[in-house]
């Protein structure tokens, strides 16, 4: 079984494509956690225990772990083997270097932290991420079209009869000999997103952008049908409250988010 | 003083422009430093204190801490408190994401562990970068043309009358306010390389690929000419010797390199 099939397989199991994004902000732990051993992973566990039947995917950027130290990593590497097994567990870290550098940084994804699956830039093209689509077990999914403002800074300009993005999308077509290569593509540009599914209709597609950015999960689900996808939302679901009901509130949210995506 | 009026009063006072990146493989440690309580700490330790006079600048890549889990962070962290105050520290981390994440990403970098500068992958536009030039003081190098064979898949495609990577410099010049942005363009495409100087005049110039990567110092050096610059070798120098004499090896290494540079 490929990545994308256990992605596709995993989605209709749990009849959700719901990616629940693990960003702890140390400032906006529930009080119910903050007096914890590791307040980060009770959170994430709380978090995790009120969503697994809903969410076939997690996602933590591993940026708000960096941002705390080593006790960000050992809260990380807790989480991920909190879950290890029981959802796809995608490694948000948007790496990519040369050859060698990148085959240390897919050690660490893959072998150190034991990610499912993680992000990569592939601005340095095919020897950034190949390394880690050696891991033909793992997921690699390719930065493509971002949901952020100022992604048309870069990834909309024109090369030849593409845009930057779509020769991404082209490039990882290339690159799935494994069945192993997706892309991300955010919901706040919907127009975008379809075209990132024209040109790789096969490749999972992971979305972030809905919630807190503003994207529309309905209209993204639209627009990435045809292929193996999730929506991913952070601040929207570990937010959703902040009193000691924090965890059915995630659950809530998460709850709607694949309800919007099932009526799309 | 700006980020690259310091960088090139460095440069000027050590009368060098060699960049000795730091980074450690665990299987080719020298045996002279195996015994150590932090092998990897010990060597950089060795290799620094050999090459002090020679670098004003050192360039851990994080990738190769990361794949060492714990330790690896930690060995970091020592090494780069080792060298603060007493040259420029780079941390060679390729980051990039939206803003609230690139916030969080710039944390780690620049407080955390305390770099003096970073490297940045702009492929998510102005957002990205932002958050990491908000450090006035510290300095921001952007990855531009990269030194590997496949740096060609995008960075060298046509965007109007430019290539990706003229675009990405023209950006560059645009975030400079503080005057601490800067660009990292390879040795081993010295013509690509003189464009990056044409296109970003006075940007300080991260230069890698010289050594194991085949780039030629001199002809990178005249290239970059006309703004700060510093070339950086890693291997070539780290692993100049591997016997009891591995720091005297590395030391002649980056003698020989601050020379080719200063005849060029």
């Amino acid at each position: 079984m490929t990545f994308a099939e256990r992605l596709a397989a995993l989605c209709r199991e749990r009849r959700s494509h719901v990616c629940v994004g693990l960003d702890p902000l140390p400032d906006r732990l529930p009080a119910a956690v903050r007096g914890a051993d590791d307040p980060v992973f009770a959170f994430n566990r709380a978090i995790v225990d009120a969503t697994l039947d809903l969410a076939p995917v997690y996602k933590p950027n591993l940026a708000f772990y960096e941002q705390l130290g080593l006790p960000g990593w050992t809260s990380l590497k807790k989480t991920v083997e909190y879950v290890a097994g029981r959802a796809i567990v995608i490694g948000d870290a948007k790496r990519g270097d040369i050859d060698s550098t990148a085959a240390a940084y897919a050690r660490a994804l893959f072998e150190v932290f034991g990610f499912d699956a993680g992000t990569v830039n592939a601005y340095q093209g095919a020897d950034a991420v190949a390394p880690f689509l050696a891991y033909r077990d793992r997921g690699v999914f390719v930065l493509c079209r971002s949901s952020n403002r100022s992604a048309a800074d870069l990834q909309d300009c024109r090369v030849g009869d593409q845009t930057v993005f779509e020769r991404i999308a082209s490039l990882a077509v290339t690159w799935n000999g494994a069945g192993n290569c997706g892309l991300v593509a955010g919901a706040t540009y919907p127009a975008e997103l379809g075209r990132v599914r024209a040109v790789a209709p096969g490749l999972p597609l992971l979305i972030p952008g809905v919630g807190a950015q503003g994207g529309d999960a309905a209209a993204a689900a639209r627009a990435a049908a045809g292929g193996p996808f999730v929506i991913s939302s952070s601040r929207g679901i570990m937010y959703a409250g902040d009193g000691p009901d924090f965890a059915e509130a995630a659950r809530r949210a998460a709850t709607r988010l694949r309800d919007e995506i099932a009526a799309a």
